[in-house]
């Protein structure tokens, strides 16, 4: 098969980074180029990391520095008791190893890259959507030409949970609940990997004290990366592990087949109490919805196979065989 | 044990009868009065259902008119499609059995009611909240003398669904949410009977028939007044039988069991394309949420024991003894 050609907006951010060496050591995927975006942490921080997670994992990639705040609203507070304060779990690394930055911004580096492979880049946006959302309004004609938009963030009340930083919002839709609208509602396939799969799914800490002796390089980083960010899991979610975000929707365009979605419109809600929170109408649901009823519909997933998940990313970090 | 003091607010409505039918029978009921809403159908209907209701199966009980319209905004159309132009799913009465109106309004019928028996009254509400919402703000001080309300509405995205009316509402709750929203937040106990158990639990088409079989006159009106009901549920949802919407609620009260809860404080928002929703913090959520905080918990139910509410209910409409 040919390989997933991915545009990789994010936040970084300890599961960014994450996903990040998970994309970087798939044979299956081809990097064209990283985007960064506030969210985790200030652009300015995300935007050093990405370079260097480019740098040390996916040498040759291009990064461009994306947006520094939402659309219409205030940059929020970076997430540092969840990140870290430099949004990488506190880990020191060797900034001397960072890529070049290009010369466009985020959105003008997406426009350029998906006009040169029509039809055929993934768009793995696992942090606030204002870079897609920009990209949009810049060239709208550039929504077709993708092949499609596979987002984490938002939840669905599929599992229980409908947000992980208020009781309505997930945090990348809350970070630019106007640009996340826009983008759920645009002429591209949209697929959302949201807290629905990916707070069932779980990385015990034994799993990740196997990637670590396992995974030689790559799993002593994932290890070292998620030291702080397991801590904070474990002092707020009494969770012997962390839950697997971003790196659930590398898994989503790898292995589509290990979630189970549903059809139809998604809305943001993008005022009053439950700001962030993302609403989608069943196609099953019988009632007209005049709000839902004019856009086209995205896949929900709701549904996971965690073993699956989980045996794909050891299986990667660790190199092992398919059969494995 | 002594009985459960209940006042009956309710929208009467198909399985608002189907619950009265429940509560008249069962020995551990005692029914203080039936209160009337707009809801399902016109104020107008739905008090004169209630009155040939109590006429009928609760003679003797006390039938108070309430709220024609919601407190803030139009009255809502009637539900025809779903409980009938009669709001008795077209079945054919005898309104010269109808029992009289008392002369109080709902509200102040619930303020009497609730001061008479202080710490002992259950306010099951089973249509929109306004009613109670007015006693409310007629007389505060009833919040700490009710034993407990029990709500039927609201979905909160523990079991895939959000809303049956619109893709964030259920339908009670949207007849008022402005109304809802104060309930929910006044100081009483309140435990909230919605989509996410009612819509599991589904009587099915046998069920049905067996209750119309065994039930005697109870079975048979059971069976009459579900007919189109029914068929609505066939036709909107593919569902061979009907979801337990309001006597799901009747069972909470009589056996608690059945239900697991989740605690935690709930709102409604009262604006915006998600007008309607019932939005709960889950007490485990460990995120400061100032739109929540600061109102009293609620407990919200988010799993069923379908086949103990199906017996019980089949144990009351057809007189069975308690080992059956």
């Amino acid at each position: 098969m040919s390989r997933h050609k991915i545009i990789y907006d994010s936040d970084p951010g300890v599961d960014d980074a994450m996903a990040l060496v998970f994309q970087a050591l798939h044979p299956d995927i081809e990097l064209l180029g990283l985007t960064s975006v506030f969210g985790n942490a200030t652009i300015e921080t995300t935007t050093r990391n990405a370079r260097f997670l480019a740098g040390r994992f996916a040498a040759g990639v291009p990064v461009a520095q994306g947006a520094a705040a939402p659309l219409k609203r205030a940059v929020p507070a970076p997430l540092a008791r969840i990140h870290g304060d430099n949004g990488l779990g506190n880990i020191a690394f060797d900034s001397t190893c960072a890529a070049p930055l290009d010369a466009r911004p985020a959105h003008r580096f997406i426009i350029d890259t998906v006009r040169a492979h029509p039809g055929e880049v993934t768009l793995l946006a696992v942090g606030p959507l204002t870079n897609l959302a920009v990209a949009l309004a810049e060239d709208p004609q550039i929504a077709p030409l993708v092949k499609q938009v596979v987002i984490m963030g938002g939840a669905f009340g599929t599992a229980g949970v409908l947000g992980n930083v208020t009781p309505a919002a997930e945090a990348n839709i809350l970070g630019d609940p106007d640009a996340a609208d826009r983008v759920l509602g645009a002429a591209w396939p949209v697929a959302i990997v949201g807290l629905d799969v990916t707070q069932p799914t779980i990385m015990s800490h034994a799993y990740l004290a196997s990637l670590r002796e396992r995974g030689g390089a790559a799993g002593q980083f994932v290890w070292d990366v998620s030291r702080d960010y397991e801590a904070f899991h474990e002092q707020s979610a009494q969770l012997a592990g962390i839950y697997v975000h971003d790196s659930s929707a590398v898994a989503y365009v790898l292995a589509p087949d290990l979630y189970t979605t549903r059809s139809g419109p998604v809305r943001v809600l993008t005022q009053g109490i439950a700001v962030g929170q993302t609403i989608q109408k069943p196609a099953t649901l019988p009632v007209p919805a005049p709000d839902w009823d004019n856009r086209p519909a995205c896949k929900v997933c709701i549904g996971v196979d965690v073993p699956g998940v989980l045996a794909l990313y050891e299986r990667i970090i660790c190199c092992l065989p398919e059969s494995t």
